[in-house]
């Protein structure tokens, strides 16, 4: 018995697609992906129209999108972040139907209770046997964890695994079991290892981003959560790597027994664990190669699945029970609402990813951002897109002040009697507009391009085209 | 956030069991475990009837079981395998309907794809955290895999974890997820470690089963399957083990470097992974206390589901890959079809487990018996049972000679070529009749006590009552 089929055209035609189906493909691979773009372009030569394709990311990368949907080989695409290229098209309006976007945790929920049953799933993998267990951790495009693609594979109805490093049979140490999988094809290359993960992620050296770094560490220390147990999500962004550094270095210092990280996993968060600050770190997807190595190699290092990850209607999920996350935003509202979908202008750059799962799981959801980015400031009357609601946001961290949700009072009297710059998030917009004066509001189209759906399945926000 | 409550009583409550309702429990726990009586106790006391129970295997320890069939507590049944204290009631026709038996494969292929939905299900679990991220890994009660309780948890309503040692969350090495567990119950004790895993599984030392053991290994040498890439499963019978022995023995000295070892996992498929005779050993369920420690330290030992060793409906299984599996047999007829539910006298002690799962992939089926047990030839002319139907099974090794399938004739041709004792199955049926004389007809009565439903879904036949 053996999987292994010829080619990406050959597992299509085996798989039965047809016109209006809905395939479905993981970002594990990042910027770094061809997969997508692979099999892309055998369908639309194949002459398929009208699919819908729900992945979790696309990247800039995937810029081919947008001629299949030009084309109408693509008519409804679904994902949880999208990069600038494609999504500047999406923007400008040439899709007839909505973009759905959901959350890290939103979408394995709807694809687990048939919201967005998925009748073909890609899974790129680093590393497969020819039966198709497979894993992210081996090979020359190795990328660590493939959590986001649990639940594709287990819920689709047809399973490709496509890989360039066929192992032997068993993979032993895979991840996603052949229980799931129909067909494995290998190619040369699923994808540009620069691209997939990023050779060491760097803390900033940005004077700005330090004091926002330093703000938010000492935010941490002041809410009471940073002792044994403490657990924790940061991105990968420079200055949310210096709280890391801190963290770390306070940690050690007051021998504080941490449980858990968790996110996209660093080589901070490794460096975190290798010191003993966390009993284990659980990984939904890596970010460096130093987190890669760290995953296949250390059993502490765990790959879990985006459903245990974020999922909103799994009995519980990871993020229920996190202490801090740190997130970013390109705009935040005085009622603390979150934009991590659109920059100030409207055009579509970004998503949710695991932001509102986080922020509504964890005991404390900070944001960190400076008070302005190319000329504007982040705090607006009004988000031109709701991505993470305000009641699920505790504090704005910028190198100007720090504003708390007045619903955490508590919080607020701690930041205040720690000697922290708290100031109301209204007085951070005066602040900001001295400094970039009163923006032109944006004017916007009213077609809808894209539909924002909450983790809980309601549909938070919607964003317009840009004009 | 906290699934922990304070009693199974008020887990049942709160899982909302209803009279007629299915309940399931796994049995990695074996003879020494005390769930299914805990949990079985407690629903009686509360006044429940009419209940199903699917459960992976009954044992003698689980004597209790036929109170509460008396009772009407329990009026079906649904098992892999049934000791004989349990299974000497059933066969006196104890109750209304039929008991199902299904396979390793079977039981969760017919739970994943709703043939027997489970209401509730009782996770016998010997390390779980607050939020049911559980392992049989760590603790007193450690049995090592969790492998057919995987399928339990992932469909049932409602998922009752049931520990003896509640760890710090996260339990990082967790073999079921949080994802699916709805209720942690914390107990004294949820078994008896002698009667869980055995100190050390042990060779025969009698000569009988040791000739069995070098034919086998004989046989196997001269299938031509004995190479690199060599797969492999045997149970944990003396002879069995022997043969585990022999071949690590032929395979270091002939520099033969195997692929994987698998079943229930024994010290002696340990010695191999760690001699190099195998790369992995893929475990459903450990036998002896040197497994459950080989598969919590050694990275090569893997838990594996249910599902993932043996289910026809999988899209594929390991059982699928395997080469060689030696198996038992209470009988075995002149077609080759195995009884493995019932004894000589038709009373129930058995059942498939993994048997028909690993006799429908192997490339090589061998079942290995001693020619006469209690005075009884083991080869007659019609099974009371078929367990396993003859087609899938190659050849029969017994201490008085060989019998191949005829459907091999590619095997006998090689076995003969070996100098081995190859005789017609006929043949051995007439000599152990010398020693015991014909043995008389075993009267059994008309009412089907259980049914013997093959992993294909058919009721492959059927088990009438004891007089």
């Amino acid at each position: 018995m053996n999987k292994v089929v010829k080619s990406i055209k050959e597992a299509i035609t085996l798989c039965g697609l047809k016109d209006g189906m809905r395939i479905s493909f993981h970002h594990h691979l990042r910027n770094g992906d061809h997969v997508i773009n692979m099999v892309m372009e055998e369908i639309a030569n194949m002459g398929y129209k009208d699919l819908t394709v729900n992945a979790s990311s696309v990247f800039d990368i995937h810029a081919p999108l947008v001629n299949h949907i030009k084309n109408n080989v693509v008519t409804g695409l679904e994902v949880n972040y999208m990069g600038a290229a494609v999504g500047r098209e999406i923007s400008s309006g040439i899709m007839q139907k909505p973009v759905d976007f959901r959350s890290h945790g939103g979408r394995p929920s709807d694809i687990e209770n048939g919201n967005t049953p998925i009748d073909i799933a890609f899974i790129a993998a680093p590393s497969s046997d020819n039966m198709g267990n497979c894993s992210g951790k081996y090979g020359k495009s190795a990328c660590g964890s493939l959590g986001y693609a649990f639940v594709d594979a287990m819920n689709a109805k047809k399973v490709v695994v496509i890989t360039d490093n066929l192992m032997e049979y068993p993979l032993f140490d895979f991840s996603i079991s052949e229980t799931y999988v129909d067909y494995v094809v290998c190619v040369d290359k699923i994808g540009d290892p620069t691209g997939i993960v990023s050779g060491t992620t760097k803390i900033t050296r940005d004077p700005v981003g330090l004091m926002m770094a330093s703000y938010a560490t000492k935010v941490i220390q002041s809410s009471g959560l940073l002792k044994d147990g403490f657990s924790f999500q940061t991105g990968a962004g420079g200055a949310s790597l210096a709280v890391a550094k801190y963290l770390k270095d306070i940690m050690l210092k007051e021998n504080i027994k941490g449980s858990f990280g968790m996110g996209g996993i660093t080589s901070y968060l490794v460096d975190m664990l290798e010191a003993g600050c966390f009993e284990a770190l659980m990984d939904v997807q890596c970010f460096d190669l130093r987190a890669v190595q760290s995953i296949r190699d250390n059993p502490r290092h765990k790959e879990v699945t985006a459903s245990h990850y974020a999922s909103p209607t799994a009995k519980s999920a990871i993020v229920d029970n996190l202490d801090v996350v740190i997130l970013g935003a390109t705009q935040i509202d005085t009622d603390f609402n979150v934009n991590v979908h659109t920059d100030s202008n409207g055009f579509i750059m970004g998503g949710s990813g695991g932001h509102s799962d986080t922020a509504a799981g964890a005991k404390l959801t900070m944001i960190v951002a400076p008070l302005t980015r190319a000329r504007l400031s982040i705090v607006v009357d009004k988000v031109l897109c709701v991505s993470t609601p305000g009641n699920t946001v505790d504090v704005l961290v910028t190198q100007r002040g720090i504003a708390v949700n007045p619903k955490r009072i508590d919080l607020k009297e701690n930041l205040l009697a720690s000697g922290l710059p708290v100031v109301d998030i209204h007085e951070l917009k005066r602040i900001a507009e001295e400094i970039t004066g009163v923006p032109k509001e944006v004017k916007l189209g009213s077609k809808t391009v894209a539909n924002v759906i909450y983790r809980d399945g309601t549909v938070i926000d919607t964003i317009k085209n840009t004009l």
